[in-house]
């Protein structure tokens, strides 16, 4: 077996070992991949992760065979250079890299420039023409020598440094001159020896040996063996050594580097787009300090710039660059993001990998390959990122546009929007009927903001998360939403707002990024969403892959026609409730709540049936032919008792009954924990009266639509914060019986179905159980979460950041699924469900419908659907199709 | 195989199958025992299921084989009795009554009287000498044999009935003379001819063979073919039916009747106990319209009764009945509570159960029998009922005493007492400090009413369940206390009270009955509880056989002391929060609480340091020797903050910031839902500061309390609310390291150990990984029902009754473990911890540790101990040694 493996020049790669990143390591494999499609890499060789650990049991010995091979490969790469190594005129410089099979903090990382020393470092200097350049290159090896193969104090090198330039009262490395350098590096030399009792090795094949043994010995290092316990990598696998020879850009007007991808990596067009500086390194192309040139003529022309293109001033290298990149995409079947030199006229490749892509430009580009017959269906559909999808369909900043940033919170709700500053939700919705665009501010959001939240063109609050009402409600809707921005202030009284130390009075503009978090102050220009074909294209061939439906989260019209339009495939989840804290309803809704008795109750709730029924009709008509989970009253109805004095005195004429009873009603009617109070299916098991109502006007409403002609939706009737068996039997029950009366009163008979949220532990660990009564499952990972993790969604704001940064939660557990906890619920849940009731039919409703890694987990599991929200749908669908691909892999 | 078996007179007993109730049925098993064992039991015959079976699938036909076998039993009772079926001059009457293996609803009764017709009535009443008799005995035969075999409507009857006593004037039955009855029985006979259209059978022998024919027909009937569908009853079951002679205590002065127990069933007694009618039927004992005599000479001088005692008035029939409690108590093994009847002169034994007996007698009948030789000792201890034991251990109310009841809570806490009305928690501790006894009213309680719930003789809340705040801590504390009173309303602006409609001032007595939940006017007598030797007896029993540990829920030495006079073997849960509410402290931990930074919250947690320590070091003391779990603060920090104006005011002044600013803090640490909100080791990973505080104080107060000698405590860190395994992590580390710095200082090392709570269901299904860091579990079950169950115990009264009444939770899920759901978490949970730390110490601390159905299921899944509140811990010896015997069997 070979213990050496070449690279570059006129190397054999037919030994498939040397592609085998165990042999090779990551480093050395991919090498030999990038010179295996002829790509002009400096060459070199790769010393096999074998061959360390042969040093290691032989009492870090190398073998003669590793000796013979080493020469023969130095002998290669002198070969493939046209230079010697130690050459006195022309010397060969090299890089001594590591490369395990993984990268691995705790090894020893690069030694440049190896094969100077005191000789070779002047003809260094006359080849190149660039004393300084010599000199500067001899001490930076002395110095990465000393520190990582010789093991001596980095401090005195740089103290050394910080010496010489304050004696030529220099204050950047940037002003030392050649002799400058020259001085310093004899300086070096005196700590080198001083240190370690001997001078700085000049034979070039002794400082080769040191830094290959260096390597060898930094698998056995303290921090390594620390890195691989914790990551369970075993000390068997041993590191590879990369020896290549150095190159430079920086050799004069026949020399330049660059940067360039195959792709245009904003727009996802097809031409050659980079930049690139004569007679540079690759720092100075980052740095900023000269203005790179661009790489084409037509780029050049189209932006009037008067430097020569590389087109133009190296036409040889050029084409060599071109036909690099076409290799490229052939062997890759991706856009490549790359890094160049050419050094004295011959072109070299330094690094490839995948390019960094805007959402618009992955889409373009996976559906271009895709098309071109680089890439498949399948490959283009998982090549692009489904939440980048999220910045297409929402209006963005003009990124070139001046933004007075004034705060930043958490991007809740992608999307960009200005307008005037309102307080409240009565005034964003007056203010927005005088057609004027409003921004809503709160401290934090409630169901009785939601009218407001409609009005307004984005929403800004000072508390809450991710997920916080705010957020949610905000995801929902399609605005733009920044949450938990402390920095924010309200002082309601006066009606003015503090961010950061800047005051602003209701009315006055600002901007919000939902994407980034940010807070603007005035009006930034926005760009509207361009819904190109390519968007379509892709959305049509993920429907095409993914085995689960995708539905929506809705409960107005209107975000039932933007889901529909999306793509949705049916309503996951419609919440009743909001639909009761609609202006003209909400005072019948709290006469029910504070009746004394049941009769008093029906009475109020006879006066919500025909709202109920309009509602539901109106949505069955949007969603014709789909099926429709709907949500039974499911908050704690406190929820809707009023807060404000007014609101109690506007109560208190409209039902003739005193303010102080109703204050006292609604004390009795305060919970200490709301979210695991008198709510859910609770509310049905002691007040069936409301569910009666409810499901009257679900079968009502679809008898009208149905009645109307077209295609019948599908009710079904989802009872929520089921436990037990039991609760979901009688409510059943009472479902099915108000149904059959209805289907009598009518004469019609539709399909429907009853079933129940999964949204509680013990729900999950009883879905055998509860299965018996239900005909589908959903689950609401929500509050699954919350009560799992015993963690309030309202109230996590306070340690949940912190958690994640201490790696406590990998991520904000209501925006991805805890799938190692609440996961094994959702799991458990189905095998039961399924073990009981092999069609129950499965779903997912809560916010982790539309996160992809959440979905993908869906997948794995089998649930039949996922439930996003409207906006949501379009990343549910195509991250279902990834989810899809994945596990039929 | 026999169709029919024999019993009484000189029945043989020796075929087994006669005592397998799935031949006989369970009535006809236990007729078989009684007899076999000598009890003069009326004698006769018990048809099997198989008989009913093949009746059945022969098309409703007797075999003759039956018939012939009836008729030789038939002979055997009249042998036995002396008496002839359908003898004109004295007839033999029986009784036909079904027996199936489980007593089962929609199976016929009982028909009595059967034999009686127009010529044997006669006989009755000259045999009898009690015309009167006779004939409401032959209207009652008719009434029930035309309801349950020839299944007339009954209301015909009844109708006949009240007619019959209008025209005579009468009100009741007892008005109607033997004539009366007479007439009535002509009109019954014309109804069932009229209804059946043939005459009330006069043939004996065809009535005995319709009765036994209805009920062979009842087991198909539609109410038992339900009944055994609900209850998985298979119908290849067949029920049997018993027909046995009927006696008449009401047959002159040679006849009696009465009840009676083996042993004094109030106080456990050996002495017999018992009530007696000559010339009687059993009703007249019950009815009360005479006066029982006694049974005993002794008890009736005792009590200087004048009517004679059964010793005195029939000695004979006495002799044979004291026979018989011996036959019973040596046959039985336990105190016989028994119906006899002597029928001129001969005693008849009618029915013997295990008697009913108090508390009290219930210990000393256990520990007397395993004395006597008559039990074993696990017999004795399986005896009691553990929840009675509660019983014993508090005052009780002089049940002589006359009661003034107000209104019923529930029974929150067991005890009985009487004081003075207060309606807040200063009051209370101001007056009880001038030795006035005083019962604290509240609303509900909350952790700042404390100090008050310690100095009140008893609680009282409107609001709240049998596990609301003060149910819980009066429980622990061992006070009385009855919650969730609806009845009560307070004006605490008027310093009034009403419960009812009676109005009450503060000052006012009242008394509670903590184990009836009955609220009374004025002073009620209360008797103190005597923990005779015979509790410490059984007490020393129940430890010898039990597995599992028994520890307390304490957090003052008065608690730590009143539990291990209880026998409690070290604390399972120190709750150190109560410690921070006390007077003295909560301006430091408000100060810690409203801190800008770490360093004002490190200054205020140094005030309060000593403090803890010495409340660590007092209790360490107390508990010399024995482990101590000690959890770290676990509540949201807003519970310690202040709610009214001059707190606010107080708390402004001591640390000179504005009122406005503390309310700000205040309103920001409010939370949505607390429960699951910044609370337990989310504290201690956002302030570590707090635990590290409390660890030193641990550890600090172990090291003090071990240099003073005496056996060193082990202290148990515990770690509340944790979720993942890195939480543990990071805050076993902290402890860790915190004891080696005060172990370092101190110069002195001691055990502990740290672990978790596990009391959120992510917890319970991580507890494989979480183990990984803990050396102890604590199953905190009340967290643990709330989160599986999605239930707020604060917030529960108001779903939580109609919830078990409805059936949808057998019990209250915070009282009895939820074993089917939460129990599943506590399983899962010990398996996952041992299988990856197979020492790992497994221990339950909720509210379920005392009660002895959740006991049963801790000894089942395995854990080492459970922890109950100090007045519980005898209860959970008691428990734990049941089940460890149930388990073991």
């Amino acid at each position: 077996m070979k213990t050496v493996y070449n690279f570059g020049g006129d190397a054999d790669y037919s030994d498939p070992r040397q592609k085998d990143k165990t042999v090779t390591g990551g480093k050395g494999a991919n090498l030999a991949e990038m010179a295996g499609i002829g790509l002009p890499v400096p060459p070199g060789f790769t010393i096999t992760t074998e061959e360390s650990l042969s040093y290691l049991t032989r009492g870090e010995a190398f073998s003669d065979k590793l000796r013979a091979d080493v020469a023969a490969s130095l002998a290669h790469v002198e070969r493939a250079v046209g230079k010697r190594f130690g050459d006195p005129e022309d010397p060969l410089l090299v890089s001594v890299r590591s490369g395990a099979r993984v990268s691995m903090p705790g090894m020893m990382d690069t030694v440049l420039n190896l094969g100077l020393n005191d000789v070779t470092v002047e003809g260094l200097a006359a080849n190149s023409g660039h004393s300084r350049f010599a000199w500067d290159s001899y001490r930076r090896f002395i110095q990465m020598y000393s520190d990582v193969v010789l093991e001596l104090d980095h401090g005195l090198f740089e103290e050394a440094l910080e010496i010489a330039k304050e004696d030529r009262g220099y204050f950047t490395d940037v002003e030392m001159e050649a002799d400058d350098w020259q001085k310093l590096v004899g300086q070096f030399k005196t700590i080198v020896e001083q240190e370690r009792g001997e001078p700085f090795p000049q034979d070039v094949h002794e400082q080769l040996w040191g830094a290959i043994a260096a390597v060898f010995e930094s698998w056995e290092s303290d921090r390594a063996k620390v890195y691989r316990r914790l990551n369970s990598i075993p000390a068997g696998w041993g590191t590879a050594v990369n020896v290549q020879a150095m190159v430079f850009g920086n050799m004069g007007e026949t020399s330049a580097t660059g940067v360039a991808f195959t792709r245009d990596p904003s727009t996802g067009e097809r031409t050659y787009y980079g930049e690139w500086l004569v007679n540079a390194q690759g720092e100075d192309v980052v740095a900023g300090i000269r203005t790179p040139q661009y790489l084409t003529k037509a780029r050049r022309e189209a932006a009037g710039a008067d430097l020569p293109s590389m087109e133009e001033a190296m036409p040889e290298a050029y084409g060599e660059l071109a036909r690099v990149f076409d290799l490229l995409e052939t062997h890759y079947r991706d856009m490549q993001d790359i890094e160049f030199t050419v050094q004295q006229g011959k072109l070299w490749m330094l690094q490839t990998r995948s390019g960094k892509r805007t959402a618009k430009a992955a889409l373009k580009m996976a559906v271009d390959m895709a098309d071109e017959g680089l890439i498949d269906q399948e490959t283009a559909i998982l090549r692009v990122d489904p939440m980048a999808l999220d910045q297409l369909l929402h209006p963005t900043l003009d990124p070139d546009a001046e933004r007075d940033v004034l705060g930043k919170g958490l991007p809740a709700s992608p999307g960009a929007a200005s307008g005037k500053i309102v307080l409240d939700a009565d005034t964003a919705e007056l203010w927005s009927n005088r057609d004027e665009s409003v921004i809503l501010v709160r401290v934090e959001t409630s169901p009785e903001d939601i009218h407001g939240m409609h009005a307004a063109k984005g929403i800004l609050t000072a508390r809450g998360g991710m997920t916080s009402h705010a957020a949610v409600v905000a995801r929902g809707m399609g605005r733009p939403c920044v949450s938990g921005a402390s920095a924010v202030s309200i002082k309601l009284d006066e009606r003015t707002l503090r961010i950061g130390d800047r005051e602003f009075k209701e009315g006055d503009i600002i901007t919000l990024d939902g994407a980034t978090g940010e807070i603007m102050a005035g009006q930034v220009p926005t760009i509207e969403p361009e819904l190109a074909g390519d968007f379509g294209v892709l959305m049509d061939w993920a429907d095409k892959h993914r085995r689960m439906g995708v539905r929506t989260n809705a409960e107005t019209p209107d975000d039932c026609r933007t889901a529909r339009g999306f793509g949705a495939e049916g309503i996951g989840l419609c919440r009743t409730e909001h639909m009761f804290f609609d202006a003209g309803r909400i005072s019948a809704v709290r006469a029910m709540i504070l009746a004394d008795d049941e009769s008093g109750r029906r009475a109020a709730l006879h006066r919500l049936l025909p709202e109920q029924r309009g509602d539901f009709a109106e949505i069955f008509r949007t969603m014709t032919g789909l099926p429709c989970t709907i949500r039974l009253l499911d908050p704690p109805l406190h929820e809707f008792m009023p807060t404000r004095d007014e609101e109690f005195e506007e109560l208190s004429e409209s039902l003739s009954v005193g303010v102080d009873h109703l204050k006292r009603r609604a004390a009795e009617l305060h919970e200490f924990n709301p979210m695991l109070g008198h709510r859910g299916c609770r509310l049905g098991i002691t007040f069936p009266e409301i569910y009666e109502m409810q499901a009257r006007a679900i079968f009502e409403a679809a008898c009208e639509v149905t009645a109307e002609g077209g295609d019948p939706v599908v009710p079904e009737v989802m009872i929520p914060l089921v436990a037990t068996r039991r609760e979901l039997e009688i409510l059943r029950e009472l479902v099915d019986r108000v149904a059959e009366e209805v289907f009598t009163e009518q004469g019609r008979t539709l399909d429907y179905l009853v079933g129940t949220m999964i949204e509680l532990p013990r729900a999950a660990l009883m879905a055998g159980e509860i299965a018996q009564e239900a005909r589908f499952f959903s689950f609401g990972t929500n509050d699954l979460t919350q009560t799992a993790l015993g963690v309030s969604r309202d109230d996590a704001g306070r340690f949940l950041a912190p958690y994640v940064d201490k790696g406590i939660y990998a991520k904000d557990p209501f925006v991805s699924l805890d799938i190692d906890g609440v996961g094994q619920l959702v799991e458990l849940a189905a095998e039961r469900g399924r073990a009981t009731t092999p069609d129950i039919k499965l779903g997912i409703c809560g916010e982790h419908g539309g996160d992809p890694e959440s979905i993908a987990f869906c997948e794995k599991v089998g649930l039949d659907y996922v439930s996003a929200s409207p906006y949501r749908v379009p990343i549910a669908r195509l991250a279902a199709a990834q989810a899809a691909l994945r596990s039929a892999e």
